[in-house]
C-alpha cells in the first residue's frame, strides 16, 4: 500500500476562465451586469435557441428507424457535406473541384485541438499564430499549450472607430502565413448567410490553403452538444485526402467518434428546405432585434446628450461590436457600475435588454463625462 | 497566391481501423461473420440498446424545462457524481472520504486521451505503459503516440483455459505501477453492477491511488453521444482538487465542453428508481441470453463429438470470452472459413444468433479436427 501521493507535486491549477466573468461572478452587487457572453442572448437574459431546433429535437426521439452506433472517427457525413455547403456556398469552385474536406469535431474547441495537432506534426516552421479579433483567451491558449507564441491582433481601428478589414489581408499576404479561420456564429452576424463567409469565398478564389472551425452551436442555438467542424481547404483532392486521412488519425487518439444528436438536428435542418427556411426565418429575428437594440443605444446617448459620435454602434454587425469608450471609461464602469465590458470595449449587444438598458446607457453617459476632461479620445465628430 | 502546396509532405495516413475488421470489410464472401465486434449485438445482428433509454430520451426532448446551455468543462455534476456512486458503490469509503472525482469525457477514448495528458505531464517517470486484456489496438496506440512503451498481459491462461486475476496483482504490486483501469461494460459481464467492479474496490480498500475510464456507451446502448467519465482516486480530497484542477485546464483545451445528451439520459435513469430497475432488468435479459448461447455453443460442440472441453466457454462472464483456440486453428477459421476472430480467440458471443450458430460451431469442430494432430494444445479434460 502506497504511504506518499502518487500527486504530490501535482499543484491547483489556475483557473483558465476569463478573469472578467471570474470577477463578475464573484461579485456580490445586485444589479451587476455582463456584459461579455460569448452566445446571443435573448431578451430575457438566457442563451437563445432557434425555435426549429426544438421541434426537431423532438422529431428526431420519436422517430423509431434511427440507429444509435458510433458514428465513424470522421462524424456524420451529410452533417459535414452540409456544413461545408454551408460555409462555403454550395457551388463553392473548391467543393466542385473535391479539395474542400472537413472532420466533425467536438465543437470548435475540438476543430482547434485537431488543427493544432495537425499543424504541430505537419507543419513544423510554423511556430507563431497571430490571432485576429478578442478570440485569444479562449483558443490562443490552445496554441499556447502546443508551444506556439501567439500574437493578438484587432480589426477594429479604435481612432476612426471603425472595422479595417485590410489588416488582415496584409498580415497574411506579406507574411506567408498558414491562415486557421474561425466561423463561430454564421448567420448571426448580417443574417446573411454567404454574406457571413465572404472571406472565406475570397481566400478560396486566391488559391489559398486553409483551415476554418465551423461552430453551429451558437447559429442554432445547441450549446451543450458539442457541434463543430474542422474544414480543410487544399490545392487538390490528393493532398486534401493526405490531410484529412492525418487528421482521422489524430482524432481517434481524441475521441474516436465524434457526439451525433447536434449533427443530426442540424443535418435535418439544412437538409430540408422548410425548416432550413424557418432556421434563416429565426436567425433574422434575432439580427434584427440586436439591431434594435443598438439603435436604442445610441439614441439614448444621444437623448442624454453624451459627448461625442456613436454611430459606430450601428455601422457595427452581429452580435459583438465595440462601445468605442477608451480603457479609463471601460474601468470606470467595471469598477464603479458592476457593467463587466472587456478592455477592448467590445461587447455582446444581445446582453442589453429592457431591463437594464438605461443603467447600462446612463452608466456609459457618466463614465464619459466624467472621463472627457482627463483623456481626449473620443472624437466630438466622426470624419467621413 | 501560393503555388505549392502547404500539405506536400504530408503523406496518406495508415488507417488505424483494426485489421482484422478491415480484412472482414474487404471479403467479397456473401456469409462471412465478424465475431469481435466491441459492443453487444442483438439477435438481429444490430447493437444492443437498453428500451428504457429510448423512453428516456422521448421524455427529454418533451420537457420544455430543459436547458441548452453549454456544460462546464468539468461535465455534467449530477452525471459525474451517478456514474461514480455506479462505479465505486454509493457507500464506498472512497467516496466517503472525498477522495474520488471525475470528469466527464467524449467517450472512454476521451478519458484515456485526458488521462494520458495528464501523465505525461506530472507523472513523468512513467513510460512504460502494461495493458491488460486485448484493447491494446484501441488504447495501446493513443499512448505509443504519445511517446510511451506499451507492453500487453493477458489474464487468460491458455494452458488451463481459464482466467488468472493474480497476473494483474502481482504486476502491480511487484513494479510499482499506476494503476489506470478501463471498465468498457459495466454489468455486461455478470449484470451484478457491483460484482463487475469489484476489482476497483479491492484497489480503494488497499489504499492505491489510480485512475479509471468509464465508458456508459455500451451498458446503455448509447453509442454515438460520447458518454464517459475519468474517475480519479487519491490519498485525500486535497490531492484530488489538485489533480482534477489539472485535468480541467487539459480538457478545456481538448473540447472546452463535454457532450451533454448522453449523460442527460443517463443521469435521468441511474437517478429514477423505477428507471433504474428498468435498466437494470434490460441488463440481467442481455447477461441471460449471452449465457444461453454460450451452452448453446458448449452443447453444439458436444454433440458434434468436438475434441476437447468446452467447459470454459460458460465459465466465463461477459459479452466476451475467450474459445481457447490456438492461433493455426483461428487462422483456419478466419482464412478458411470466413469467420472473423482475433489472434487471441478472444470473441464476443453475442455475435453469435440463430443465424450463425451451426455454421460457426460446425466451422470450429472442422477447425480442430484438421488442427488436433498438428498441435496438441487443448486438454482431453479439464483438471479441477
Amino acid at each position: 500500500m502506497p504511504t506518499l501521493s502518487v500527486f504530490m507535486d501535482v499543484p491547483l491549477a489556475h483557473k483558465l476562465e476569463g478573469s472578467l466573468l471570474k470577477t463578475y461572478k464573484q461579485d456580490d452587487y445586485p444589479n451587476k451586469i455582463f456584459l461579455a457572453y460569448r452566445v446571443c442572448m435573448t431578451n430575457e437574459g438566457h442563451p437563445w435557441v432557434s425555435l426549429v431546433v426544438q421541434k426537431t429535437r423532438l422529431q428526431i426521439s420519436q422517430d423509431p428507424s434511427l440507429n444509435y452506433e458510433y458514428l465513424p472517427t470522421m462524424g456524420l457525413k451529410s452533417f459535414i457535406q452540409a456544413s461545408l455547403a454551408l460555409l462555403f456556398g454550395k457551388h463553392s469552385q473548391a467543393i466542385v473541384e473535391n479539395r474542400v474536406g472537413g472532420v466533425h469535431t467536438v465543437g470548435d474547441s475540438g476543430a482547434f485541438q485537431l488543427g493544432i495537432q495537425f499543424l504541430r506534426a505537419w507543419h513544423k516552421d510554423a511556430r507563431i499564430v497571430y490571432i485576429i479579433s478578442s478570440q485569444k483567451e479562449l483558443h490562443g491558449l490552445i496554441f499556447q499549450d502546443m508551444g506556439f507564441t501567439v500574437y493578438e491582433y484587432s480589426v477594429w481601428d479604435p481612432k476612426k472607430l471603425c472595422m479595417d478589414p485590410d489588416i488582415l489581408l496584409n498580415v497574411v499576404e506579406s507574411k506567408q502565413i498558414f491562415p486557421f479561420f474561425d466561423i463561430p456564429c454564421q448567420g448571426l452576424y448580417t443574417s446573411d448567410l454567404e454574406e457571413d463567409t465572404r472571406i472565406l469565398q475570397y481566400f478560396v478564389s486566391q488559391g489559398f490553403e486553409f483551415f476554418c472551425s465551423q461552430s453551429l452551436s451558437k447559429n442554432f442555438g445547441i450549446y451543450d452538444e458539442g457541434v463543430g467542424i474542422l474544414a480543410v481547404v487544399a490545392v487538390n483532392n490528393q493532398q486534401l485526402l493526405c490531410v484529412l486521412s492525418q487528421l482521422e488519425g489524430l482524432a481517434q487518439a481524441l475521441w474516436l467518434n465524434p457526439p451525433n444528436m447536434g449533427a443530426r438536428i442540424i443535418t435535418s435542418i439544412l437538409c430540408n428546405p422548410a425548416l432550413l427556411g424557418e432556421w434563416k426565418q429565426n436567425l433574422k429575428e434575432v439580427v434584427e432585434n440586436i439591431m434594435l437594440t443598438k439603435e436604442k443605444v445610441k439614441e439614448k446617448l444621444r437623448l442624454l446628450g453624451t459627448p461625442g459620435s456613436w454611430g459606430h454602434i450601428t455601422e457595427q454587425s452581429g452580435t459583438h461590436g465595440y462601445l468605442g469608450l477608451n480603457s479609463q471609461q471601460v474601468e470606470y464602469l467595471v469598477r464603479k457600475k458592476h457593467i463587466y465590458i472587456p478592455k477592448n470595449g467590445q461587447i455582446n449587444f444581445s446582453c442589453i435588454n429592457a431591463n437594464n438598458i438605461n443603467y447600462i446607457t446612463e452608466s456609459i453617459n457618466e463614465a464619459v463625462l466624467l472621463t472627457e476632461s482627463s483623456e481626449m479620445c473620443l472624437p466630438k465628430e466622426k470624419k467621413p
